[in-house]
C-alpha cells in the first residue's frame, strides 16, 4: 500500500546538494519548487534547502504563513529541529531530515507525531531515519565534512598522479573515480562543527582540509578564517 | 608457456607493505627469505624490500657479492634504478618495480634487457609495467602518499561519526570500509616528496596531512618534521 500522495513545495538555494523534492518527486509526490516564501501556504509539505546560514531568516519569514496540518521540513545537517521553532505557534508540524549515505539519514523531530512523520517519509524513499540528539549534530556534520574532504585529497591526489604518469587514466585508476567535494557553506558552520571536535589533531587536521578545501573552491571568506585559524 | 622457475631471494625488513615475495611464489618461483646479505649471491632474483633510506647501504653490502646472472630488483617507489649502480660492476642486471594498484606497477631500468626482464615478471603477476622517469618518482611518490592519506582522513571521519551515532556499523556504511593508512618511511622520503610538489597549496596539504598521520601512528620524528616546517 501507497501512503497518500503529498502536495510538496521545495524551497531549495543554487547550494542545494540534497535534491529532497526530485526524490519526493521520483516517489510519487506532486512537487512544485517555489521561489517566494508566501507560496508556502499551498503546500502539505514544505522542504527547506538551503545553506545553515540563510535557514533561520527564512523560517522567520515563513512564519505568518504557516498553518496546522502543514509539515516543515529542513535538510540541514548542522541545525537540529529547533532551527523551525518560529513556525510552530501556528500548529504545524516541524522536522528536519539529512541523507548521509545511500541509506541512512539524520532525522529530528520535536514530539512522537514529527518522528512518526519523518520516518515513513524517509522510509518512502528507500532510506532508513536515524533520530539524532541535537547535542551530536554539530559533531555528525563535522564527520560527513570529513567524509566531503576525502574528494579533496583524492583530487590533489589524482594530479600528482596523472603529472608523474602522464596519463589520466591511469591515474583514475589509482585514486579511483573523484567524487563531488566538500561544499562550503559559511564560516559559521565551520566554527560550529570545528569546534564539536575534541581531539586537538582531528580539529587542526578539520582547520588544514577546510583551507585546502576553500582554497580548491575559491570560497575566499573560509579561506581567510581558516589561515587566521592557524595563525592563533 | 609458463616462464622459468627463478630461484628468488627476498631481502625484507619490517615496514614491508609490498610483499613482492609472496606474490612471486604464488606465481610458481622458488621463494627464499634472506637474512643477511651473503646469502644474496646463491639466487638467479634478488628481491630488495627495504624502506628508502636504508636501501643505498644495503646496496654497497651486496655489491661485493654480486654477478652475472643475477638480477637485483628494489621495490622503492622514491628511488630510482640508479641507486642499485654499485651492483652494476658486477654484471648484474638492476631493475625496479613497485605497485601504484591492483594492477599497474610503476618499473624502473637502465636498457631494453633490464626493461624486457621487468615486463615479464610484472606480466606474470598479472600487472601492467610503466617505464617511469627518473624524474617523475618523488612526485608519484608524493601522489601515492596522498593516496594513503585518503585512509588518514577517512579514520577521522569514522570516529566522529561513530562517536555522533553511537553506532560503528553505521559510521562504516557513510566512511566505506576502513583501509591501511600511509605508512611514514623516514624524514628524507618525505622532504623529497614535498620537495616535487610544485602548487603551494598542495604542497602545505602534503604537510598537514604528513603531521596527521604521523601524529596517529606514532612516528616522532615525522611529526617534529612537519611542526617545524609548518613554522618556517
Amino acid at each position: 500500500m501507497r501512503g497518500p500522495r503529498l502536495k510538496v513545495g521545495v524551497l531549495e538555494d543554487e547550494h542545494d546538494e540534497i535534491d529532497l523534492g526530485l526524490m519526493l518527486a521520483s516517489a510519487g509526490h506532486d512537487v512544485s519548487w517555489i521561489h517566494h516564501t508566501e507560496e508556502a501556504r499551498d503546500f502539505q509539505l514544505v522542504v527547506l534547502s538551503v545553506i545553515e546560514e540563510d535557514l533561520p531568516d527564512l523560517v522567520e519569514e515563513l512564519a505568518a504563513g504557516a498553518r496546522r496540518g502543514q509539515i516543515y521540513l529542513h535538510t540541514c545537517l548542522g541545525h537540529g529541529v529547533q532551527v523551525l521553532d518560529p513556525l510552530e505557534p501556528s500548529g504545524a508540524l516541524v522536522v528536519a531530515a539529512h541523507p548521509l549515505s545511500d541509506k541512512l539519514w539524520a532525522v529530528g523531530s520535536l514530539d512522537e507525531l514529527g518522528e512518526t512523520v519523518v520516518e515513513l517519509l524517509i522510509g518512502e524513499l528507500g532510506g532508513e531515519a536515524l533520530n539524532i540528539p541535537e547535542t551530536q549534530r554539530s559533531r555528525l556534520a563535522a564527520g560527513m565534512s570529513y567524509v566531503g574532504f576525502l574528494e579533496t585529497i583524492r583530487n590533489d591526489a589524482f594530479i600528482l598522479l596523472s603529472e608523474a604518469l602522464g596519463n589520466e587514466e591511469k591515474a583514475l585508476g589509482i585514486t579511483g573515480e573523484l567524487g563531488q567535494g566538500r561544499i562550503l557553506h559559511g564560516v559559521g558552520s565551520v566554527e560550529r562543527e570545528l569546534a564539536a571536535i575534541a581531539d586537538p589533531g582531528r580539529a587542526r587536521t578539520y582547520r588544514d582540509l577546510t583551507r585546502r578545501t576553500a582554497e580548491i573552491s575559491g570560497v575566499q571568506d573560509i579561506e581567510l578564517w581558516a589561515i587566521q585559524e592557524d595563525k592563533s
